[in-house]
């Protein structure tokens, strides 16, 4: 049993951020110093844990897991790297990864701490094997299939569409990084399957997608967090073709969002003062426990 | 296209070595310094390749490619590093890796040079998708399964029997990381399988495996060098159970090696002085190439 010396905070308390609490508890080398939330949560899974709306209340914290939406992730990483808090995050704008980046690091080295960016699934440790595959093949295509998963960015424009109760959107994947996307939509009273299924093709979210809309009674009977993906490399070695390569997974997609969160956490502690994302980080820090025995067990 | 300003030389000139020439003059930011060989190689593809039996012949070298039987490693490492030409190799005898590590080190660092160990794909890239199997689901059991393909070790083994005028050993998964032997034999004259079979399946090599042994007319007929893994890995992150993982690939073995070997070569200039296995870098530095488009492309 390692010492439980590192002092981490979970911000936020939705889907990821519940699953969090469990992945920090169950990490040999962490504590956790608390949860960080602006709602009251009085609930009996959270007995004997600190909830505060200030990371302040927590005391000493090394490490702050931002599971909040993208979209809050710059402002609140600044706040937290000004304090010499380091910050993971699993900001998911592929196209804007870069310049968060580059803001995140200014910070963490003005305020001597680390910052882990898009350190979830996909960004995160899909974009490990997508570097090791063009490692091993640097000429060809690799193919990365996501699902069959709920996805959130397009379940969130369903539900704003007029006539939608609530809804989720699926991605089911069709091959060759092509998705379709089958919508379960729970009508609001008097509203029609028709206008609806026309008004969420025409979403910038679907237009340029294969879609399907259904009718379903209660949309709580079809929430569920699986999600997976395939990614497929074939490529060249040298000059050396017809090389094959394929990586899945079917997970439970918070808890595998939050343990790569957690592993990212601990080896921000072991990087210089600055921002990375999970490529521009040894795989062997993400582990707990002796390096000399992870070499011997693991290479 | 980028500058070609890394000198590299492949040492040895087997089957690894072969594909290693290839595999350098396809890096775009490399330059191949020449082969250091023991033998004579006046062979037509090597036109205009400089090829002697000391690397000081060769010019300025980077780094040195050890296309070499793993028992001789070591000694042609440490020579080299003191040089101050940084090594690459795919040491592949996993019990004593920790301690290569540690002479290899020791002499890059007085050498002012790098070491990369073990960086074919296994050891290599295989241990960096078990560290991060490990990662994504900390609890759980990872299973490294081999093949079809040749085994080197257990082919020469074969060879060395009375009886037996040539031989190859496949290795088969039969799941779980668990591997089955075909052997296929070209008997000596005057031989009987009967007699070779039992003295194979009564060899260290073979016999806690289950052993089948087939006489062949001509061995040139069996001879591939394709071969693949299946890693698979259930486990669970933070308190959830159930997350599944699965890394398969069919590749050209010593194309793949060769090719893991120079994105080594290249990862080692980027790092401090010191030896390092495949899982203590950063993967982008395997890449060759621009860092912000590598993470704008692959993250």
């Amino acid at each position: 049993m390692e010492n439980k010396t590192m002092r981490t905070a979970v911000v936020g308390y939705g889907n990821v951020g519940s699953y969090a609490v469990q992945a920090v508890l169950s990490a040999p080398d962490m504590e956790l110093a608390g949860i960080v939330s602006s709602r009251d949560l009085a609930l009996p899974e959270l007995a004997g844990i600190r909830v505060s709306k200030n990371i302040e209340d927590l005391g000493q914290v090394d490490a702050a897991l931002l599971c909040i939406p993208t979209r809050e992730v710059k402002e609140r990483a600044l706040f937290f790297l000004q304090k010499g808090i380091s910050t993971v995050d699993s900001f998911d704008i592929h196209g804007d990864i870069y310049e968060l980046k580059l803001s995140l690091d200014r910070a963490a080295k003005e305020g001597r701490a680390r910052a882990i960016l898009s350190a979830g699934w996909d960004p995160g440790t899909d974009s490990i094997v997508r570097t090791l595959l063009e490692a091993c093949a640097p000429r060809g295509i690799t193919y990365t299939n996501f699902g069959p998963g709920m996805s959130m960015g397009h379940s969130v424009a369903v539900r704003a569409i007029k006539g939608v109760a609530n809804a989720i959107s699926m991605t089911l994947p069709t091959g060759a990084g092509v998705h379709r996307r089958m919508v379960y939509v729970q009508l609001a009273p008097g509203a029609q399957l028709k206008e609806v299924s026309e008004a969420i093709k025409a979403d910038p979210y679907f237009i340029k997608d294969e879609t399907h809309v259904m009718a379903v009674e209660n949309i709580g009977d079809y929430m569920d967090v699986s999600h997976g993906v395939l990614m497929e490399r074939n490529g060249g070695s040298g000059a050396t073709a017809n090389q094959r390569f394929s990586f899945t997974m079917g997970i439970n997609n918070p808890a595998l969002t939050s343990q790569v969160m957690v592993c990212a956490a601990r080896a921000a502690q072991r990087q210089e003062y600055g921002a990375y994302t999970l490529i521009e980080i040894p795989p062997i820090d993400l582990l707990s426990g002796n390096r000399e025995e992870i070499i011997r067990r693991l290479v």
